[in-house]
């Protein structure tokens, strides 16, 4: 389908939605309509597109049967809410909260789900750790027997989204000007600090975040048995995730074969072994995922560490959805 | 030996030696007479012990047969030049730069070592994170068959002396300021970044402070085989080194004797499910290694996983020197 669609992004204010408007402009989206909706917060404001101001509308008191394709960027509860009227009117869902039980897919890790989803489409993009994992680990899955995963993911604050960004910034000053510190986002002091549980641990002592990670990676990678451990942390750092893997193979890694394949493939730019990627210097703004310090452990080749940033806002979300509705439109929707 | 000794720290102006000037008065330690020792450029300095001003004084004039016992904290180099002239005198050494080919001791992991050591006693108190470690895993190890440790260390900027301190101030006020950034100790910027490689990696990508980590923690658990994936990741916090640690045991890990062992054991204080510790908010100032997000991986029964922090200037360096000593006393130096 190569004709204009009309487009809604629920959560247009947001982090997330911000970007997705941006990145639509930038690949030139075939955009005909762009419907920007949010909560009656920010009902009114606008959004540039296209040398344009687009006003923000309720999401409440929008008509899914004026547009074709819907982004979901609003968090699970407005996806719940919202979504089955989209779907209801004909309209396809690209959802980027996790709420519904629906594929969720990377393109660089497990396209070829897309051709198999029914209509109207309903698929979901992952959350951003997942994504980046994906990406780096696809590549390897046809070279290496992944045996366990183990990694430390270091979240930004952006990827709570911008009320967490403020907190960051608005702790940080607290602190430089010996005012009193008042946390409000997170209980307690995160600038300069790491906290090592995001958000309410089940009775495993596992968080959603932790879980949500290793079910969506298991789903992309087409291994729902793959033994990963993960803990989620939140670091101090504004935008970009990083990811301290290591994976333990079936038999010895061969390194140049693994640097080859990273190299070949889609979406990711390889970092030699005298520098290292960082959130700060080079993902941030950028639409791939960075892989660097790629090596054997300590005594160990059958293991397999890697360091990866990525912009957890652009491929970590907005970008993975926008190429998402790229790949769904060459079938009319 | 419950007499006083004679007493000398080198490196008394940094961040460990300043530290271990404290706590020697904290601890009551029996000091004698107290010489504070550095270079030329702090010579002549001040520091205050029960209630006095020490005057700090040039390691390279100084007679060691003047104390009994001397703490060094200046760096490998100044080990490797002045450690021999102690010995000589008749000194007992403790090193904390890692720079000779002494045992290196944690007294909750393996304090069975200073009873062999010859005289005049030569030994090393390891590095901030093989110590952290040492204390955490030593607990475990009569419970669970360790196969693997991995783990990612999150160091503050404390763990690379009092400069690297300032850097963090600087770059932030920098950064908070919008003036231009100027990264002096480290390459890039550090504020509000993960820095993923620190130090110059060998031919197989790993960092020295990373090979330190590894042997130490073999020595410490009387472990040579063990397999440990490490990644040291400098973090931007002042104070207070965290520890994102995956062990796999050869069998299921029963994770009620897991935190019985840890509340039994010294050093070591274990922080409930419902709750986590963070380095600034209970790790700064504190004399144990908090342990915290005791589990098992997610559907691994055979792992355990841990979150760990600490201040790696007191536990980490000085304290355990400190330990060390109140050992050594216990004999004839
Ligand atoms: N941030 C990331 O890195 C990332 C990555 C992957 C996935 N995601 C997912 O993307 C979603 C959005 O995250 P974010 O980081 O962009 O959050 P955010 O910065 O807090 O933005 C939230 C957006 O949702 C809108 N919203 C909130 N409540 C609403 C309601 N009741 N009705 C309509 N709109 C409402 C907000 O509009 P108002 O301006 O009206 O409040 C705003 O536009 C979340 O589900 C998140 O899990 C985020
Ligand atoms: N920081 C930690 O968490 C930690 C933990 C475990 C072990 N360690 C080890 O402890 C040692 C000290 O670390 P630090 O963090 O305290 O470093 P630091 O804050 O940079 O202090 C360095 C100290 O060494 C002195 N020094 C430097 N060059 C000297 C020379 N040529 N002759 C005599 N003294 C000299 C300095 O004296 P001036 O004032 O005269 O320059 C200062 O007192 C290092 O080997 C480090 O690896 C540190």
């Amino acid at each position: 389908m190569s004709q204009s669609l009309d487009i809604a992004v629920i959560g247009a204010t947001g982090t997330v939605g911000e970007t997705l408007v941006q990145i639509l402009e930038e690949r030139d989206f075939p955009v005909a309509n762009l419907h920007l909706l949010a909560s009656s917060e920010s009902a009114g404001q606008s959004v540039p597109f296209r040398g344009k101001n687009v006003r923000v509308r309720e999401v409440d008191e929008f008509d899914f049967a004026k547009v074709q394709l819907a982004f979901f960027a609003a968090g699970p509860a407005v996806t719940l809410s919202f979504a089955p009227r989209a779907t209801a009117a004909g309209c396809a869902v690209i959802d980027l909260s996790g709420a519904l039980p629906v594929p969720q897919v990377v393109p660089e890790a497990n396209p070829g789900i897309l051709s198999g989803l029914g209509k109207p489409v309903q698929v979901g993009s992952p959350s951003a750790s997942a994504t980046a994992l994906a990406v780096a680990l696809a590549p390897l899955k046809g070279l290496l027997e992944i045996r366990q995963v183990s990694l430390t993911a270091c979240l930004a604050m952006s990827s709570q989204g911008r009320e967490a960004v403020s907190e960051l910034a608005r702790q940080t000053a607290e602190l430089l000007n010996m005012r009193p510190l008042e946390p409000r986002v997170f209980d307690r002091q995160v600038a300069f600090n790491l906290l090592a549980q995001v958000g309410k641990p089940d009775a495993q002592g596992h968080v959603p975040l932790e879980k949500r990670l290793v079910n969506e990676l298991r789903e992309l990678l087409e291994a729902p048995l793959l033994k990963i451990s993960v803990t989620c942390v939140q670091a101090p750092v504004f935008f970009g995730d990083s990811y301290s893997v290591s994976l333990q193979a079936a038999a010895d890694v061969d390194l140049q074969a693994v640097n080859e394949a990273l190299e070949a493939a889609a979406g990711i730019e390889l970092v030699d072994a005298d520098d290292y990627p960082t959130a700060v210097g080079d993902a941030v703004g950028q639409d791939v995922v960075y892989v660097g310090r790629v090596r054997h452990g300590v005594d160990d080749p059958a293991q397999l560490n890697l360091w990866l940033t990525t912009d957890n806002v652009r491929k970590g979300a907005a970008l993975n959805a926008v190429q998402l509705a790229e790949l769904l439109i060459k079938d009319p929707l």
